[in-house]
């Protein structure tokens, strides 16, 4: 996507063929700089310290992590070692783990030597798979948006939650990537951002991303979409999924479901837009069986932002000794989903609908 | 309430006769502070700079304050100077008006030498009338609760959003009355309080006010309470009203419905807590009819806290550039509501079961 006119993915090559760059997350929104890793140390140190996130992006950044380690240590040992302190950056992302099984899976086949520019290569082929799997989400997605805006005449309203951008992948996004493509095409939108406390990805990360690329938009509080929704204020929401179950259950980040009870108490289409590697075939009940993972209060309890004086400071905000809760997702059960969007087309939210599109899974099951 | 052992209102007389004492609510959370208030205009800065707020607690004050105002100039034109002066200083507050208009209504009939002593006993009038009625609301809501843990047999977890709690009253609260007082009685509760942004009442107020009285509760964030009900985690929800329609709906902080949407799909009783003042007789469809207020952007996209060092600082939290909205309000419908708890009991929530507790209003139809 671009950024002030100019097209960017968050993560690319080098022309120098022996590193890559990533845009640095953890300075924006406010400021936009770019970051070379040349080394595995520096590649997993962008991981840990959430240089980039997002299970796509970490996914690709670990594989050329994988690669650059190979120009210090080629031998079996180097890989096992940048295998191990790479998947330890973030233990709970499974993309991180699948990426570097795929990257390590024939290295030791190469001859030593060869084993950078083969690794290296790889690394870019899963980046190219992931702009193409989000591009045909966005292309499927992009076709609602744009029936939706035919149908009623008028720039249409969606809403979103959190950050399923560009930013998360390498490029395009998965719940963003049908707004950008219907924008691209000359569909007229305008964005709703939940801030999505309490790390405000909405309000810092989706908020830059549309601003950046030039897509209308407006932040707002997240208790304010069902008010929004009841006037009319909203034609159609769009969520990103972190785990999706095989009967159409979304799992994303907490507060989706009452977005969700929201769209379907005023007849507003509620859309998931996601890759197939989110779904868990070994799931059928989101609610009773995906385990929520509960963050740190302090997450809830203090905030950092940018001063008047552009320096940027993190103050308190939750009355001293009162205890904090912060589950970080929520489950969205399938009824309240109108449909699941993902690179293949868009499905009913059920186990029909889902294997309809991944007939695949039905003779494994 | 009582704020470490010691029991306190928000607003009290002076021992010395000729002024009145407010806890000053711009501190809050993190420092306690009781300020005087002796003259007219100390009086009306308090209400401006919101060293008391809350439609209840701002009546209040503004009676003392044209109490206060008649130690200075006890002339016909004094009042009237007074009564503008104090009406000014939060030009929305329908509470604020009546009570200047109460304790206005009798003074020119009395003697300009009585004019203060009056007008002081009248003030403390409303503010008693103002802790019978709350602590009426708290008796009612009570009995809900105890029956509840009753039929629980354990501690139970009630929701609460925003502040309804004593510090926007004189004492007791409205929605947090019924938990005061069952707490008082020995019902085992705990409270998730919402953070409830963009203000954050409930981080800073609702858990100062719980915290400083002995309350369990814990802080969550405004997109955590439909992923507890999911999972048994709130027995009961109880909000405030600042607008009530005839036919039971209520109009509350923003996000309310959202919370009553995801109490309807659970199962989980949700309960409005309210004076009779807040009942508008006059409307009946309260999402078509109750205009809601718009705020400045700023409170979203800028948040106040404490810093690490004891000082303050306001930071920026949402992409520059980005536009933001701010509704203040929503609506939440009856059909979405279990009961209404007033005063009087607890009603259904439909123009029948209002009427039934306030028959007087059904000749008045």
């Amino acid at each position: 996507m671009k950024i002030d006119g100019k097209p960017y993915r968050t993560i690319w090559p080098g022309t120098d063929g022996v590193s890559v760059s990533v845009i640095d997350q953890t300075r924006l929104p406010f400021a936009f700089e770019v970051r070379r890793l040349a080394t595995l140390a520096e590649a997993a140190e962008a991981i840990r310290v959430m240089v980039v996130r997002g299970a796509p992006l970490i996914g690709v950044t670990a594989a050329y992590g994988l690669a650059l380690a190979m120009r210090e240590d080629a031998s079996n040992d180097g890989i096992d070692r940048a295998v191990v302190t790479l998947a330890a950056t973030r233990p709970t992302a499974i993309n991180l783990r699948w990426a570097l099984d795929r990257v390590s899976a024939n290295l030791r086949q190469v001859q030593a030597p060869e084993r950078f520019a083969h690794a290296f290569a790889e690394a870019g082929r899963i980046a190219e798979e992931d702009v193409a799997s989000c591009h045909a989400i966005g292309s499927h997605g992009a076709r609602l948006l744009a029936d939706r805006a035919k149908a009623l005449g008028r720039p249409i309203n969606v809403l979103t939650h959190c950050n399923a951008g560009w930013l998360a992948t390498v490029d395009w996004g998965t719940a963003l990537a049908p707004i950008y493509v219907a924008h691209n095409a000359g569909v007229p939108l305008h964005v709703f951002v939940d801030e999505t406390r309490p790390r405000n990805q909405g309000a810092a990360l989706t908020a830059f991303e549309l601003n950046a690329h030039g897509v209308p938009h407006t932040v707002i509080a997240d208790n304010a979409g069902g008010h929004l929704m009841q006037h009319g204020g909203v034609d159609v929401c769009i969520v990103g999924s972190d785990r999706t179950t095989a009967s159409g259950d979304v799992c994303n980040k907490i507060g989706t479901y009452l977005k969700a009870l929201a769209a379907h108490d005023n007849g507003v289409p509620f859309y998931a837009a996601l890759p197939f590697s989110t779904i868990d075939w070994t799931l059928s009940d989101g609610v009773a069986e995906i385990p929520i993972e509960e963050r740190d209060g302090r997450e809830v309890s203090h905030l950092t932002g940018r001063l008047a004086d552009g320096g940027f400071a993190t103050v308190e905000v939750v009355s001293p000794g009162s205890p904090v809760a912060n589950p970080a997702f929520d489950v969205t059960p399938a009824r309240l989903v109108t449909g699941i969007i993902t690179e293949r087309g868009v499905a009913e939210p059920s186990a029909e609908g889902l294997l309809a599109l991944y007939p695949e899974r039905r003779k494994a099951a």
